[in-house]
């Protein structure tokens, strides 16, 4: 009854149905994993005055070397004092030159003589500045006033966050995340704190790790617990989910062709399904629909993943799919995971009817003078139960849909499903230095 | 006064210096982004009963193909019924094999025939089972009773939430993460809600970009405000990083040689200075202490980073020093950042004295039938008080200490401080179809 769609056409489907979601003004430091929803402008230079960049002499450079008498003090957060010719100002870095100063001679290039008979401060500049400017940071040099320091769209991340204090941003206008709420299906799930399972029950699983996959990419996660295989309890846990006007509903189960998979023909009835079987392994029965109007706070209808049940099926569609969906919500405009290639680290047999995303632990190798790769330890059975599939892999294998086996050491497409900086380091990687 | 050490010295003093924390028990929803404290072991197998993987019928696979009588319905969540040779049972995806039964038929295999006078329903087997096991995973398959499924000091990611939940690990042991407390000195800062900025004033930056930074690494973070340029105020902020037991203090400012650096003073005075110049750029003054005993809650004593002023020094250092450390705290047994190697895309000055981390942009980058690699944009100007350096970097080329400009196109070794799969994507990166 579905059509089998491509899981390109799956995520252009999706990315296509929805749409950024509005911007809200959060405190700076709430700010890290958002998208800016607008552009960040520096009122003043940065510096906003010209600035010592050592601890040492403020000096006229013309002046050169010799023995000055110390004026007075140039300290950081003071104002800047005004410097004769002939005499030089003890500085520290960040503080203000003073005016008529227009170099600074580090400390290290000075000596210290003894104080005139007056207690007048003395010193022998020993190595002279260069010239004018030398260890002066000029006004506006690090940040020009009316400069875009962050543009509308940037990903905000410590370092960004250093930059909106700075610029004085003290409140910042950001992309609001996706609330999303989680659903798991089936009469045979109990909770996890249930110690002994009963006749034909397992554990939940996947409501657990979508709703921390969810909290990962920033989303507020509600917990719509589970549904029996009943019409009536899921339709109810449905009208839970707009209730509460989350934005992206995901369900796991029951969307396939069993007399008990009741999914689908709620979506139906309650709004558009916009694909019901992608052609991809695992994750076939995914399901995507969308409620118009039925989201509370935000009256932009409710976005629904219906992810199959399979502990794997679920956690690699949301990935494929829900993830940049959520992405894109947050603002982003590159929502899509992260290509890059790898090198197979065995032989892999293929599936002849669905592109497989295999799942794998990508890992840094580098041999004689070549550029570096990725080296892709396969994480062992994929049959979509097996959630040990899942184990510490950080990246999906993009292996094609034809009969026969891979062999070990083939160039694969791979999407990152995690952050390399904490990928595994199985060898030393040994710096590099580069001559030429 | 301080001899300078190397960074690898100085990384291997830090990681010398301390050890992991305490395990604490957590909820499993809380886990993520926490490295096990024990071993975690399935109590039951999983399966813990054979099942189905179709929804369709359950049959005795020697029975071949034909019409039959259905003689149950054998649902998920329910106790696996007894099937005799001879009938087959309506059985849905997950749902426990009948006894008796030894294979299942996927129900687009069969026929739905008219049902009896008695009402009794009827299929037709139209492409028998291929023998004993199809479509049916096995008792302990997926995960056997006994079997550790996620080992001691391995990291909580969304997956293995999944796997937690799946054993009815429903709290665990992680480790604890480390409490950070952050401070500012200087006479210059003010904060950054501040509007209008007085004489010789800069707004703070560093304090709220250290605080993400550690934040972002799992820290709960203490905020000490600003110390002035004044021994005793200094001093009482470390007295309340203390009474709140933090197990890390990170300063910024402060650690140079002005008359006003006042920070390694107090902390010879309190506590050991390990080291407090490092042969870096940026970085040079970084410090590391210890204060024995100090730390109230866990009696480890306090570990105090003094970074340097500079704001690109502060978080440099944060990344290559107090990072790692965070993360051995939190048990990481790999707690240094990774290496990768990269391509430089346009020349860079090196700088003759120091070996220098220069801040640059990686992105997956390929070329006719290489196996791709990452090519690295430097983020411009290098001086330490330009934060826009750090601006969307995700990686610090590690460039030699020598005299000379380094071509583009050379590869250079790159530590990894920001998630790969957010890295930009400057051009379309093809979908690698392996052929052999
Ligand atoms: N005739 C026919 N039958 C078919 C298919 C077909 O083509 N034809 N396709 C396949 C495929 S093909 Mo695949 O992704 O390419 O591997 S999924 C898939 C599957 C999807 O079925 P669905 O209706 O989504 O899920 P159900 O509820 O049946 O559960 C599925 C499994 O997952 C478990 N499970 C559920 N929820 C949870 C939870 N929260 N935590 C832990 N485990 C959970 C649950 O116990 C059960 O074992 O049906 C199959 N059956
Ligand atoms: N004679 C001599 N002088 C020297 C050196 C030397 O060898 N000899 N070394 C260099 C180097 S060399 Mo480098 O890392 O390799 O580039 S840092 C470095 C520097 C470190 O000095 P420090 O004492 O740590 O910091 P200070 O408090 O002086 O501030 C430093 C700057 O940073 C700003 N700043 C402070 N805090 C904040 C904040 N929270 N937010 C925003 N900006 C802030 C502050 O305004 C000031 O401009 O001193 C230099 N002076």
């Amino acid at each position: 009854m579905y059509r089998m769609v491509s899981i390109a056409e799956a995520q252009k489907t999706v990315l296509n149905a929805i749409e950024p979601l509005p911007s809200i003004s959060l405190g700076l430091s709430d700010a890290v994993g958002h998208i800016l929803g607008e552009d960040v402008i520096a009122r003043e230079p940065l510096p906003p005055f010209p600035a010592s960049i050592k601890d040492g002499y403020a000096v006229v450079s013309a002046d050169g070397p010799g023995d000055y008498d110390v004026a007075f003090e140039a300290l950081a957060g003071t104002a800047a004092g005004q410097l004769k010719a002939g005499s030089v100002a003890y500085i520290t870095t960040g503080a203000p030159l003073p005016d008529g100063a227009d170099a600074v001679v580090q400390v290290e290039n000075t000596e210290k003589l003894p104080a005139g008979p007056d207690g007048q401060q003395r010193v022998r500049i020993v190595k002279p500045a260069k010239g004018p400017g030398d260890d002066v940071r000029a006004l506006g040099s690090d940040i020009a006033a009316g400069e875009v320091v962050l543009a509308k769209d940037s990903l905000v991340g410590a370092a960004e966050i250093g930059l909106l204090a700075t610029v004085g941003a003290a409140t910042v206008q950001v992309r609001r995340k996706a609330r999303v709420a989680v659903l798991s299906t089936g009469d045979e799930l109990v909770e996890p704190d249930q110690e002994t399972l009963g006749p034909g029950q397992i554990r939940d699983a996947n409501r657990f790790m979508l709703a921390a996959a969810a909290r990962s990419a920033g989303c507020d996660v509600t917990d719509l617990g589970i549904a029996r295989d009943d019409p009536a309890e899921v339709e109810a846990k449905f009208g839970e989910a707009i209730a509460q006007g989350v934005d992206v509903l995901l369900t796991s189960g029951g969307v396939s062709v069993g007399d008990r998979d009741f999914i689908k023909p709620i979506l139906e009835r309650q709004g558009t399904v916009h694909f019901g079987k992608v052609c991809m392994k695992p994750g076939k029965p995914l399901t995507f629909a969308t409620l118009d109007g039925a989201a509370g706070s935000s009256g932009r209808g409710l976005v629904v993943f219906g992810l199959p049940g399979n502990p794997v099926s679920s956690i690699v569609t949301f990935n494929l799919v829900v993830l940049p969906a959520l992405r894109a919500m947050a603002g982003w405009a590159e929502p899509r995971l992260r290509r890059v290639h790898a090198r197979t680290q065995s032989a892999i047999k293929l599936d002849p009817e669905r592109p497989e995303y295999h799942r794998a632990s990508l890992s840094w190798h580098r041999t004689g003078e070549s550029a570096g790769e990725l080296a892709a330890a396969s994480t062992g059975g994929q049959i979509s139960s097996r959630l040990l599939s899942m184990r510490s892999a950080n990246a999906l294998l993009e292996l094609p849909a034809v009969q026969g086996v891979l062999p070990a050491g083939s160039l694969v497409s791979a999407l990152l499903i995690d952050d390399l900086s904490a990928m595994p380091v199985p060898e030393d990687i040994p710096l590099v230095v580069p001559s030429w």
